[in-house]
């Protein structure tokens, strides 16, 4: 395979991931192609220097690619999967983006021969979506999760962790499952919490026009997820539901659990549980 | 009664809360009088130039203040207004940080005649206590609920107002039982939703090593304030038991109702009502 400073580098979807890829990727590789469906997606990234080349026309953009890198919602991710495999050249590297991977990897172990698939999700984000949200620094100190395949050669893992290295961000290598379990308690289950949180004050509170001048800092911080992209999370619910499941039952349980705490009144097992959340809440952001 | 720049403003409990007001208030009032339990307070208090006078006297510190200020946790406070009474001047002002009303406010309803009580929330804070973490401008710019009692005098408020005024922040005028129901939704809700949160993971994904690497802004926002301080939400939690338990109650319905969503997987519906949710979020927070 060749190295990444000579490869031709195709990415398909210019949104926020796709488009900070892009710029955080420009000069060093050969060339950075934009592939999005519209064409003022395109004048955008090419304004802000995100791209070398773009197009609307998905074969033309990745007929001489050496790496494809997949950047839409998971689901389109594996349409693309089932379909783009003859318009890719022999010993390609296909990369993707998405936040949930059995799915996606099973997909991509159908793929004909002569492409070398990795699975990738980058621990990153914002609540702002689409290209003008691009930000070329959005990898840069993230974790960058890569899931190979039995399949996927040593040189094409090495090409994929070359990327990740060369954007700034630290590769960490999962099988598909165990990132699966781990990401629809650690990234999912708080979306669905925040979008609760908001559903009740919408029910409640709302109403009385004081609320809103006294919304407190950590309504914000505990409600920020809930404003994410609405057709990304749509995908990553029904890619990822039976550990979502799993971890909102969970979740139901402990907040059950705080709910007699609270009902009871008692003071000294109140705080001895309280204490002992902030001290693990401590320990996992020192 | 005595203008604010004429006035002694004696604050008892030089915490996060404490320290800031005191410091905030410095130069703007006669003087600032720390009253604290610990010497070694007091000393950092006085190294951060954030009182005038400090004392571990608790009546020494009132006896000749025109403005009293209790920043301890809840239930200190009411303690406080218990016995505090007799300790202070004729006509002094009494004001309170307390997270809760209610219960303040009905304490403080027994007070001697002599004494003109105001209940107050300031809508702020951060998840490190102490007066090592005091910052004078921690009031800038937010929303300081003011909580009048029938008794409390037209003259005893307007000094409330321009305290807050003096501090930068805004007064915001309501009844204490509106205050505590909007607080539990807007601020003691979140709290245990992060509770629950930080147990989940603790519970489940937090032994596998990688958890660490890949946990995202998500979780890390959502789970924050489960890092508040204890003393303070456990006095919190149990002098607002039953709007805390309505708002969970509320919670827990919507949490079910999403969770029906997901595990359906009707992706029309789960879009809408996400969309729904995302729009209200925008709306709380333009």
């Amino acid at each position: 395979m060749k190295a990444l400073a000579e490869s031709r580098v195709a990415i398909i979807g210019l949104g926020l991931m796709g488009g900070s890829l892009a710029g955080a990727l420009r000069g060093k590789c050969r060339a950075v192609i934009g592939v999005a469906r519209r064409d003022e997606t395109l004048a955008e990234a090419r304004a802000h220097r995100l791209i070398d080349e773009g197009t609307t026309n998905l074969a033309g953009g990745v007929s001489n690619a050496d790496i494809v890198i997949l950047a839409t919602p998971v689901r389109t991710i594996i349409e693309l999967i089932r379909t783009i495999g003859p318009l890719l050249p022999a010993g390609a590297l296909l990369l993707d983006l998405g936040s949930t991977k059995t799915d996606i990897v099973k997909a991509m172990d159908e793929l004909p021969a002569h492409v070398h698939p990795l699975g990738g999700h980058p621990m990153c984000g914002k609540e702002l979506s689409g290209i003008t949200a691009a930000d070329p620094r959005l990898y840069q100190g993230k974790t960058f999760i890569l899931t190979p395949l039995p399949r996927t050669p040593a040189d094409a893992l090495a090409l994929g962790k070359a990327l990740v290295a060369a954007i700034g961000a630290q590769p960490l290598v999962l099988e598909p499952a165990r990132h699966d379990y781990l990401v629809g308690t650690l990234s999912h289950l708080p979306y669905l919490l925040a979008c609760a949180l908001v559903r009740t004050a919408d029910a409640t509170t709302s109403a009385d026009p004081a609320a809103w001048e006294i919304v407190a800092t950590g309504f914000r911080d505990t409600s920020r997820v809930a404003a994410s992209d609405v057709t990304m999370m749509t995908d990553i619910l029904l890619t990822n539901r039976d550990e979502i499941m799993g971890a909102l039952t969970t979740y139901r349980d402990q907040l059950d659990f705080l709910m007699e705490l609270v009902r009871d009144g008692d003071e000294g097992r109140l705080q001895t549980v309280l204490n002992e959340i902030r001290a693990t809440r401590k320990e996992m952001f020192p």
